[in-house]
């Protein structure tokens, strides 16, 4: 009977033992009639059928369908069978929304996100309400498109106090998070004349793809255990790097590259892009000082409160160069695009001291789930080696060669999120693979931490 | 002396009498300054010899020597007379910008803001800390890039109540302003092949040059008593028009030609969209309905909390066909790129009644405005023709013919903000230009409305 399913077309991985097996069904099946793999109308065989063809129990798919009946996907008929149901709703363009929205996982230990269960609600409503209250009423109306001068202030301030950016109000310009910024950037670049972008072997792929979207070739930097390898940068007009905690590995870049690389865009005239993203989380050693700080003629420092506070905000900034100032306003367009209110309110949150209380607060809890991590991880998981845990949010849990793909299977048979180290490598990076997971503990609330832990141990190796 | 003032390279177009000569003066000196036309250390010519040269009083010119001194953009030293100052900060780039910062007029009559005192910031606040006490904790996570559920389903009941649009919560995309918005659809357009977009005759021309900078050609409509002619839209592929309240001219698009560009848009595969930008505001027939209605499958209705609350909200909506939701939602980008805490507070805000509240009080304090502008016009100004006043924030007055110029260059040295017609005219509009203003009555704080008034009184015909 494999036939009738492979008719189906439908990609399963089934795990033949594990508690996960009617959510995973459950799940593939869901996404093959979301995507149009099984037709509005096409009848699915029957449990008995699809159990022994799949070798679980009957009981098992026929819970998966009923779930799917329930959720509208599948109808049941008596004499007809189960099929798919005739949906009116529009499939989603983008997968990624729809595995958040309609796959949702028990566990998410993806990283990227902040515990979100820990903002701080009441004293950002205070505030918002201080902020507001203070306005004049022509911050309502079109503003600067550098963003409210209140903000570049409070952040010209925090930055050069908290990372040892050196700039002033008038060359920071607010962005809606970090793609946002990114892609002027790249905007900017592409109609300076760079073709060609560096970036990281190991990065976040969305990011590359904006750079490529642009209109910019990026190139792989090699990674060590001193971080990325500024060698090779001939025909290069710009590097992006996360200097202070290497993402997903975690290393901080050593100085003789950060010296190498300012050097490197002086001798040429390149740009460093210097992606900040969570420099406020550092547990082990002294924070490290922004590497524009170096040379800000030649570095763009870039930040963003989507992990000290929340995605949800949409403001990041970036610190430019004097002599990139005035193309990357223009790029953002004629007037500001980011909402006032919250701008107002993150001035308001830093200038009052809430923002530093409340990153070190944040700090002081992941930095626990860290230890807890590490420690689970020494008396449950003896082969897993645990790296890049000095900063940040996330750990890489090294594996064993040849085991990522399986231990990602898993996980998602157990109703946990998480990303493997394949998912950031440059397509064009030499390096041979390594076997890892990038884990964020930052993501699940405090309550779910625990059982987030667990699930994570019994998947390793 | 004629020379020495023309050496420096100022525009001065000085109205021999009026109260404003010493604020113009000074406003284009420190222009002249700002922009680098007068360099640093540049000597200028006494008073005595400028004011000679100008035909105006010495101390007219000394008090304007004065007061850039004072804000630091001229030196004056015993000896060596005055001089440009040495500016270290650096120049804005955006010349619209520095014109709000630093040449603040001191009645504003531009269309395009609504009267920023009146923004309901207590109901707004309160909106607040609902719509965020409530909210789930993962909406502050990366969100879908429509933007937040709750605003798109409140905006789908809101638009079917109040504006006829047919649509559900999935095909609207919510966007950091109309011109976000514009942008995304100008680029799906262009990834489509389209060459041509149609436009009004008269509009604003940052809408136009959006279209431009997305690759596509404008071709002006013309216009005339009912509305804009849709006759010629040959090689077109999307026409942008403004059918409920064509801006700036004011009319609504004659019934005759609403069904016309639908049928072309049937008939060719095209593109309506549709600009409802103050489709709340109408205040002498029944409100209009979207064009949206008459096919939603072939038009793009587009709305903006910028008229209706404010331009700092950052908040826009496109109600989308079917056939193109997933290319709009692409082009925004993988996530959502507008702060959800103003979306969640605005959805509040319709679904509360606080927004239609608002809208009703704005309604009628706009109405009293235009009221007041059409009495005081008939009484001191009659040679001036009110038309466009059935609905919105401005109003046009037809003035006679050669005026236009004259009256602007008055309302300068009058520090009264005003935009001439030409302004909104495209470049190869065919029809002969008409003289005229369009003044906005909702820009100025009530407490400035009657000052405004005699002001533009004052310098019309």
């Amino acid at each position: 009977m494999a036939e009738s399913w492979a008719t189906l077309g439908v990609d399963l991985h089934l795990e033949p033992t594990g508690s996960g097996l009617r959510r995973g069904l459950t799940d593939a099946l869901r996404e093959a009639v979301r995507t149009g793999r099984l037709a509005p109308g096409t009848r699915l065989p029957s449990s008995r059928t699809l159990a022994a063809d799949l070798g679980i129990a009957r009981n098992t798919v026929a819970d998966a369908y009923a779930d799917l009946v329930a959720e509208g996907w599948l109808t049941a008929r008596q004499g007809s069978g189960t099929r798919v149901g005739d949906r009116t709703v529009v499939p989603p363009a983008d997968p990624s929304r729809s595995r958040r929205e309609q796959h949702r996982p028990t566990y998410d230990l993806r990283p990227g996100t902040p515990d979100l269960a820990s903002f701080p609600r009441a004293a950002w409503l205070k505030a918002a309400r201080r902020a507001f209250t203070a306005a004049p009423n022509d911050a309502l109306g079109y503003g600067d498109p550098r963003g409210r001068v209140e903000l570049r202030t409070a952040l010209a301030g925090y930055l050069a106090r908290a990372r040892g950016v050196r700039t002033d109000p008038d060359r920071i310009l607010i962005c809606s998070g970090f793609a946002h910024a990114l892609g002027l950037l790249a905007t900017v670049l592409r109609s300076r004349g760079t073709r060609t972008a560096a970036v990281e072997a190991y990065g976040l792929p969305p990011h590359r793809d904006l750079l490529t979207a642009a209109g910019l070739r990026t190139r792989p930097l090699p990674y060590d255990e001193l971080g990325t390898d500024i060698g090779e940068l001939s025909g290069v007009g710009a590097v992006l790097l996360t200097p202070a905690h290497q993402f997903p590995m975690g290393v901080s870049l050593h100085r003789d590259r950060r010296t190498a690389v300012v050097d490197w865009a002086r001798r040429t005239g390149g740009l460093v892009l210097e992606d900040d993203y969570d420099g406020e989380f550092r547990y082990d050693r002294q924070p490290i000082g922004a590497l524009q700080d170096l040379d800000p003629d030649r570095v763009v420092h870039l930040g963003t409160a989507s992990k000290s506070l929340a995605p949800a905000l949409r403001l990041a900034w970036m610190v430019l160069p004097p002599g990139l100032t005035d193309e990357a306003v223009a790029a953002k367009g004629g007037h500001d695009t980011c909402g006032v209110l919250d701008q107002l309110t993150l001035a308001e949150f830093i200038t009052s001291g809430a923002y530093d209380r409340h990153v070190r607060a944040a700090r002081l809890r992941y930095r626990r789930r860290r230890d807890a991590l590490v420690a689970a991880l020494a008396s449950r998981a003896p082969e897993v080696r645990v790296t890049g845990i000095a900063a940040g949010l996330h750990a890489v849990l090294r594996l064993p060669p040849g085991t990522e793909k399986p231990v990602l299977q898993a996980a998602t048979w157990q109703g946990l999120a998480l990303h493997g180290l394949t998912y950031f490598r440059h397509r064009e990076a030499v390096a041979e693979p390594l076997d890892a997971l990038v884990v964020g503990y930052g993501t699940p609330p405090d309550h779910a931490w625990t059982g987030a832990l667990d699930a994570l141990c019994r998947v390793l190796p």
